[in-house]
């Protein structure tokens, strides 16, 4: 009798932790995990069309206020202007290292008094390293060091995932060239 | 021995409704409820640049149809005018509260025979209430009394939320004003 | 003694069980199904507007770049031009169809070297099939055969849903009329 109580016993406690696991593996949406199932980091590249650099030039504006022009950037911190971009994404921040994919959207700067914009764009993969798209939305008030973004969704290698990508200007050269870092936190993944 | 029993029967009974408190917990995706996580209501106000208005302008036309220019909203209701806006958020619906963020993005009308347009904006606060922002996109049906958008996703205090937006036009003044109520319902909150 | 044991082994089997579905019913997100919960296929219509075809037209240029307008498609593949849209949707191929809803949104061709754009834009249902939006945005690499685009989110029949849409390019006479067909997969049903 006692042995078979044992056993009772540790069938039990075994139940016991995989009730535990059981619920533990598949957390309410209110307490999932924070831990990212992929990182990734990449730079790109904008050189903004200015008139005279249209060989080099991966960006044009396409937008602009009432008092602008499609050649140079607005007054009051380009207000109004959108612009167009195809930039190659590099894996470091060198302008002239292979791109590994390209970056392609528009920005739309969205405040008089300061410099802030507005990013719908992809990054768009066709590599043996990876192949699909991740989309990306959201406010970036790009005179702070780091800003969110939402990673809304994917397709191919990235297929249905949503995330947060943080984004840092790491160079800015006059109103023509800028390099964003991008840091790409994938919280689903398919 | 009937006692030990005893304490067997409780245990299992115990483990039964952490079973069932386990399934339920974790419900499938199918049958996700309907319930909203979060809900929010804000009001967003909306000043067009005229060629007359700048100092208090929040908005400007960045886009026009051929038949069409940067200062007057275009015949034809407005089809095919994009405006890009850096708008008040206020608590109620008075333009004069102390805002709690701001309201970026862009819209553009799309529609030849009535007024609709397609939005893409970020709600944006840096206060003690709320620190983050929230994305939105689609449709709005503007001759509408309510119509839903979504939320498509988050960062800082919304951390990769989801949810639906009811937008309703809650003032309208000629073609230069028009203020916005939005209820926020999240149903993904992490 | 022992008919207790059996029932007891009896209901530990039954737990073994439950416990068992518990843990497959709600899978965690990483080996979450790619079998679609909801497909449909749609075909859309885009008119641009020429300058002569207003009646007919459901698209209109309004950004385009320095060397652009907004009358003609710019040179350059068209780089830099933003199309707004309200075209009918259609169950098949054919314009004259009755529009079981409408496309909205926009597309921006953004590369300077070959034809590719990006999209924001919303189905908008209102019939007794369907009623309610989805919404989409993504890269359209559209020299391919088929591209892959996200659907970010919905509202109504679509409450929240998300997924990944396959677009074709089903004819295209010069640059004026084009057709797409759309194949929706959703992967998110609430």
């Amino acid at each position: 009798m006692t042995s078979k109580h044992q056993i009772s016993t540790l069938f039990l406690t075994i139940f016991f932790f995989l009730i535990l696991g059981c619920c533990f593996a598949s957390p309410r949406k209110s307490i999932r995990s924070r831990r990212p199932c992929k990182e990734m980091v990449f730079y790109f590249h904008d050189i903004v069309y200015n008139g005279k650099n249209f060989k080099n030039a991966t960006a044009a504006i396409v937008g602009a206020p009432a008092w602008g022009n499609h050649t140079i950037l607005a007054n009051n911190n380009h207000f109004g202007n959108l612009v167009v971009f195809d930039d190659p994404i590099t894996l470091d921040n060198n302008l002239h290292s292979p791109p590994v994919g390209r970056a392609q959207g528009f920005y739309i700067y969205d405040k008089k008094e300061i410099f802030t914009a507005w990013l719908g764009f992809s990054f768009v993969f066709n590599s043996t390293a990876h192949r699909g798209s991740i989309n990306f939305a959201g406010a970036d008030p790009l005179m702070n060091k780091t800003r969110d973004i939402s990673v809304i969704g994917g397709t191919g290698d990235f297929f249905m995932t949503r995330g947060v990508a943080t984004i840092m200007t790491d160079s800015f050269e006059g109103e023509v060239y800028f390099r964003l870092r991008v840091d790409i936190k994938l919280y689903e993944c398919w």
